[in-house]
């Protein structure tokens, strides 16, 4: 099959610095874009509010979870030759470093900074809720971080942050990181692969074959009792 | 690093038929066991009690996660080239399937069943909780259905899968399909690599770092209203 068969649309990357799946997936979209031409467009958006919106549970909010999460997340570090720290503190209130990176309209600069933050936050155990880490951070992108800092505590940034986590959840996101393309989510930086192909015109969805089973009857639900 | 570097003890498969990813796992383990030499004992439980056990909330429970979960499911099929009907009614009471699997001593045998069960609901579109499919599936393997279906209503079998699921919570298991293996869980059809690198000695868990992790201070939680 021919490749871009696709229309090339951003992809728009969803994602929050309190998960250490982004992070993951950051530094893994270069093969994408060699395969693909395709480009991504970084957006902060807060998973907290994703959580709240879909009545979820993140992991950190679940003992045996968030146990899993941080050993599978040393696994993937593991398997990729990465350094991995973690934040002094998780979960932590990410609202500061996604506002500062909503505050920058380049795509470009916006990604290399939210890069750095993940990974200050979790390959080098930084604390990126600290304004000195993001002048730091922001400084070795040749950016102004007061300036940014500033910008992040104005309305017309808080409103962005919280436009874009609406946009997220009507796209139908629950969970960071995803990808958004075409109206095509895919969910997790193990997902990468099957966006590839999809990417590459080889992994059609049939959306008509999901709403189909979408309608088919529920013939059991734990509120229902059906299950002794 | 040399091969087999970990204990060849077998793997647990902790699995429930109403997930179509323990059976989208199922198939892809011969490459695991042509590198490892690894055996696999299928377990089966209910994903239910998994989820009332950690108070967590399944995909079938969320909108925006059971149509990505149906999404994503025919995705893999797409990528893996198989056939996906998916079952005519979902959720299902995975129980009676749960006991009839549950009911067989071999592991092998246990295997084959579970195989074709999920087979049976996931790519040929039938409902594996009535008695027909069951007969007509364990006939196919030269197995007595009826004795099967009587076994699997006794209190001992009822017990034995109940004591199954006790086991995979004791484990950590809250999501299927899980594969334990020396006290290591690895959740997921999409682990399978990792468990593959596990198993040839070449992805160690820093267990004392996952503690360390869990002992850090958490910052931020959305009960205590840190998150505006």
């Amino acid at each position: 099959m021919a490749k871009h068969a696709v229309p090339m649309n951003a992809v728009d990357f969803y994602f929050d610095f309190v998960s250490p799946y982004p992070w993951l997936a950051s530094h893994q979209l270069g093969e994408l874009r060699e395969c693909t031409a395709v480009k991504f467009c970084f957006v902060p958006v807060l998973f907290a509010a994703l959580l709240d919106h879909h009545s979820n549970l993140g992991p950190a909010e679940i003992p045996a979870k968030r146990r899993y999460t941080f050993q599978d997340t040393q696994r993937w570090a593991v398997h990729l030759g990465w350094e991995f720290k973690g934040p002094p503190a998780h979960p932590f209130n990410p609202l500061k470093p996604l506002r500062v990176t909503s505050a920058i309209e380049s795509d470009d600069l916006r990604e290399a900074l939210a890069v750095r933050l993940l990974d200050a936050a979790w390959s080098e155990g930084k604390d990126i809720t600290s304004d000195s880490v993001i002048y730091e951070v922001a400084d070795s992108l040749g950016l102004d971080g007061q300036e940014l800092l500033g910008k992040a505590h104005t309305v017309e940034i808080k409103e962005r942050l919280h436009l874009q986590t609406e946009r997220a959840i009507r796209a139908g996101v629950f969970g960071v990181p995803s990808f958004v393309v075409n109206g095509e989510i895919f969910w997790g930086n193990d997902r990468l692969h099957l966006l590839k192909e999809y990417l590459e015109g080889r992994l059609p969805t049939d959306r008509a074959k999901v709403e189909e089973m979408l309608s088919r009857p529920r013939a059991a639900d734990r509120s229902t009792k059906q299950i002794e």
